[in-house]
């Protein structure tokens, strides 16, 4: 403790910083971001879009990049998209998007590079937001990631086309909503473990991911799944194999 | 009526089928076999063994070979279908097993013949119970009917081995548990109409068919389903469809 | 492939159709629309007008006319059709509506002309959008439609007054919401195939078509049946089954 | 009480008959009878079988005809039922089954003589059940009753032929399983009161009588509902209407 | 129908009631209104105010109101009651509001008188929207109507203050939301016949009346139930009761 | 540790005492006994009968009236009771059965003695199962005791009767199926905390005590509640509060 | 009641109070406030917010403080607190703010002061709504109150550093969403009684709370619950417990 | 094919493998036995026990040695392990249980030999039989395997006391029924992946599993499941990254 006191006294790091790394979080008006998780297990912390203002989405995510040099928001909205890129516009900081996932990088941060890839597979547009999160964790986490879209069961010579790709991958994350048949296919032609990431479309009777939650679950090949739209479950699952596979290397 | 009655007069029909004529159904110990519908709609009428006993099935059978010159026993068990082959052990009737359906013709009766193809397949051997039931009542409504088996999503390439097959039927049936994936697949390579037929096995949330029907209602392709193991309508269904391109031919 | 390229060197074909024929899609910045999918199965592509803007919409219509001389819009609300009939006002193209569903034409477009009739019967007004984009479906496969409105089971006389219509129709798409039984009376009334399409109409327990669904699927008679409010499926199913007849004539 | 105790030590009422009017029940080996309840609103008391011995039931039934002249067994197996006409093999007593219901009345009891009719109509064969003891019930109130069976709608024209006699009912009991389409077919059709007596038939999604109820809950026309397999409750709605009509008359 | 072409010659009746009484319904910009439905089993007809707007349901209402008399909205919005209020602002007609419902009598119109009394019981404010329209339809029906309001079970001494008003009327109708164990109360202290009428409030697991429903249904006296805020079905069940009660005396 | 070694080095305690003491478990035959959690929470360790066979229940409560001095068996069937008595016939143990509940004491165990009340009420005898679990474990924690019983709303002038007992005692375990009522009367009229035990009884739709558990969490009193059959966790709760109550005596 | 009147004429009473005390209610413009119930139970009467506008919210509130000298309104938004704090702004009211619910004291009201004390314990910040109207509710009641936030089962450590706290607590409040283990943890640490309250956060399958009920129904240690969000019913089961705890001081 | 022919012809193999290669299963007359599956993902290929006789299980067994080398038989009954025993009683291979599973080998089979850890955890007693499941494939892929057994949250300490094993592991694989939180407590505890494993325990509302299924897709920390008793796919999971992680040592 004394040496983040003394750091702080130095001016060496900010007030911000200095209880994030005492108390564990920082405080904003927006919420508290939670700074300390990060370094419990490994994993980002990311900062739920969902039910926050743009305003508030930003200032957290700016708090997040003064405390840990890098803020994720994840399953954000357009408008909370444009308050991030707005908020970041003047600063040093880099600001990627991917699917419903934003990641904020300061200018000295430093991603972890892991010797392992990542498969993020779609069956279709719809998919994306969820499976762009599972993407951005997994290369946050250091793993290389690997896109491989638009190949639903629906027409499924275009799976066979791309699938030497997840093969090369040493875990695939595949994400389908509807009766969520993609990943039970992939898992039917790899060797690596597949997780399964159920996507919220679909109307009617199990509609909204129910259906593609369930079948995953039945899957009569190995799987393992994830909650519906838990795009970043998967990605940072995904992205602990990768760990485990880097540190074996 | 007056017709019946002189029929029955004269000695040319049974009691029981003077009394099916007159009132759309013939009565026997173990109940009563509703031997009118079949005139109604063309759709064979079929014996539910389900809750009944051994001895009750076989008794209906009985009266149904006796009015309408065929039964139909359809979910049977193991028992009942002892008793059935013990029933008309010494009778000049002819018996057939289908998964877990049984029909017995009098010598003389006629199955129609439709110059059209009903595909049944499934997707493991599972699936067998309930697909069996289709088939049979398919061909007893006088379709051809080609069986493609255990095809399923997790060794898709044995799909692709057979979809030939599937395409040169006029109407597929396909049945499938777990996750349900089979008949979108199917769908998605053929062009002729698709009956998805969910069937009861997988465990576990969403087992019990729950998850295949589920999946065939929220296919990405074009697919109509029936109930969990409901044999007996997606054969019937496909038969009718038969019977419509046959009207045609 | 260089068959597409030559003719978009000689200006043959735009940019777009080249696109489309060579991947399968068009882009716009409305999203992409799926062109070759029309070949794969003889299905009309359509444009899910839920959840997009009446100007996301519009674009995709006019992507899909343009490339494939025909653009489907289904589940579309009041002002995307607003939006469609502003962006086709000047083009030469033909657009008609029905049910929630809006279809417009290239002036040269050919829809396919089948041997064979959808009849297409709703239990009341609240059923009329589904039943709309089941009949224009049908229509655009090809098949001739008979519409039979407000027949439903509360006022039983009526469909009474009809039935001859549906049995000369080859198939038969009936749409009902609440307790969903007109498809079985329906089914217990002609002898050719009935598609139960469920509506989401109805409120407090077994609402939003979940009691219609679950009485198809329930139904004493044989039906198969679609998810609910799928008119796009119910006709698209219809249109299959008007195929195989046609084909047979 | 004193009466009571008087009546008793005259010889003139049993200890059981005692008992039961002071405390408002009448202790068995088999359990407990709640003699008292009957007088509370008129209704019958039933002894529920489900879940008991034939023994219990059996003895049960002694003690509510020894005490209230009147024994209602619901819900019985064939081995309650055996066991009940054992048990008042040598009795002076009356016995009546009906559906699963069976009645036993003491020589000299008197079931009260409504001026008022009740309509008990099924759509099948595996509606007699639960729509005997809605028959049972209302009998026993005082009702006459009328039988209408197996007029469902996959053959409605039985339905039409039989229409008069359930609009010369004050009320009817509408029992079905499956989709449960007809209570809403003869509510269309009748001017009177219509009670749905769901039916657990049918198998798959929405079974055991799901579908029934939830169809009956949304009817478009007008109803009231009991729970499924509750014959006894739609039996007793249906005796306390026609009761309401007696007494008015 | 020439005796409803010559009145319509003879300027006797309107356009609107010529179409109406000849083709059933009577056709406005806001979408039809089913006038016929009226003679078919003496129930009001009544328009769901649900899913329509103001102008809308204030032009259905005028049309009603034209052809028929009498005008019921069922389910109505604060904003729709104002444009029903305003369109009837000018008008000779009478329009009286009660619960989510709005009636308007044409100067002539005569509501039946009947000599028998339905009795809705609320337990609570939120319960007053669903019995209101219960009410008004048994009114329209031409019950006796007797309000009892906010005899709810956590505080059972007001229930017991006024069960002797419950005790008078022919028939109750007991709204209850939340646990709904108010019908269950009532049932055992009345001996008319009671319907149940859960009311969507409460939140959490049950909510939205489905603890309400299930509690009724499986209530352990003698009670027929309705869907959740179904008031229109509850209070025209309660007149249909009264009515036979009605005729009887 | 050593205290332990040298009491069984010593004799005074048996192996399995002393395993108990130092593992926290008893090894047996029949599985294992939980020794240690007794000591954890002070509340008694009890042996689920579900799912075992007489003889494993008997061997797990020799072992634990040997390790513990006591034994709780809860959920137990009449063949494991049977067992048991059987088990204990010639053992100098004291057994009581309370509901689906049994207990067995060695000769010098001691019961704790609270200076506290704890109500344990049904509302009809098939209650008593869940109930006497409640009130057994209650006891064992030291707890007086008080049973109401059969006092549900459908008779609710019972209830009157008994209330001030139920308000005498420090908290009250309220058990009922069906509609489960009852808990949410007895909070309106008593000042003292209530815990609603709902009990699997009912069929149908909301049977198996889901209707009672919902309408619980529903109640618009102040209520907390337990799973359904969960007498012991009940029973326990009321146990701890009574703890509560008599620490500050 | 002669006693009202009197205070009433005296000019000691407002016309509210002396409404309230004769009829249990007060009525505003903005619906009834029903202050009897006070008095009945000692728990205090709370205006739901739900449903409510900010005047209405704001109306009702001030005819408690007026009636009843405080007021506690329950699950508000952000803009009924702001109705509220205008509204009492230049009242010499006090007005304080915990989670979800606002409380205001009429300058002499009192608040009970009880000598037991409850443990309010948090998850995760998003409990945060739920447990501060237990806090507020519990503390209304007379009970001191613990805050312990932030000790979910993600960082279990936290839990430890604070367990004595909630050791010295007479009963605990545990709120938590997600999987809800939270409850189940304390109650392994803990000897007192605890009442777990399942907070809606969450998405995907088992969100808004779900998971969170079940897994405490579930609980392998003892426990009992409230409804999902049930702040309110938590803190004043908790609130009569302190009571009970402190009545025996 | 030549090969296998010849091989055949020379003697080297039998029947059985041959037809096994070819035609990628071998029949028996308890069923089929698909050998061919293990070639193509590399995960072992499982007899399910459930469903089938004692003598089925064991002739599918035998069959599946002759033709692989080793038998595993998953969710088995007491009776088929001992009819399981009793057919390998004489032959030259080698038997093991673990859990609810059973593998067989034949003297020479070579069981691969990866160089990563799995870790299989559980809560409590009736965790083990899936669990055993899990770590018996993990095994058979050639994971090392470590056991922690009964560290539930009930008792949290045990779980710390064992945490150092668990992080040694490469995978975890942690099953748990009830309130199934042990997965989220050792995730935020490890850095490596963990697999939560849902076990049918538990009665009442979300028994059976269910509660543990959501509780675990709901879970605060990262999470990948598999569905309720699903040991087999958890540890083949769990294998599959062993293998990826041995793959890159």
């Amino acid at each position: 403790m004394r040496e983040v006191l003394s750091a702080l006294a130095d001016g060496e790091i900010t007030v911000s910083e200095a209880e994030s790394r005492l108390a564990g979080y920082a405080t904003t008006d927006a919420g508290r971001f939670d700074a300390a998780r990060e370094d419990r297990r490994g994993l980002p912390e990311a900062i739920l879009g969902e039910g926050k203002s743009p305003d508030e989405a930003a200032d957290l995510a700016e708090t997040a990049v003064e405390t840990n040099g890098r803020a994720i928001v994840t399953r954000t909205t357009g408008a909370q998209r444009e308050a991030l890129w707005e908020a970041f516009d003047e600063a040093p900081a880099e600001l990627r998007e991917e699917g419903d996932a934003v990641v904020v990088h300061a200018p000295d941060f430093d991603v972890p590079d892991l010797e392992a890839t990542v498969a993020v597979v779609t069956a279709g547009t719809s998919d994306a937001g969820a499976a762009g999160e599972a993407a951005l964790i997994a290369r946050e986490m250091g793993a290389a990631v690997t896109r491989i879209d638009d190949v639903g069961v629906a027409g499924v010579h275009r799976l066979f086309d791309n699938v030497s790709e997840i093969r090369d991958a040493d875990v695939a994350v595949v994400a389908a909503g509807r009766e969520g048949a993609l990943p039970t296919l992939v898992a039917g032609l790899v060797d690596s473990p597949v997780i399964g990431l159920p996507v919220s479309v679909g109307y009617g009777h199990g509609g909204d991911g129910e259906a593609a939650l369930l079948g995953m679950l039945q899957s009569c090949t190995v799987l393992s799944v994830v909650n519906i739209d838990a795009g970043f479950v998967a990605g940072a699952q995904a992205g602990l194999i990768a760990r485990a596979v880097d540190g074996a290397r």
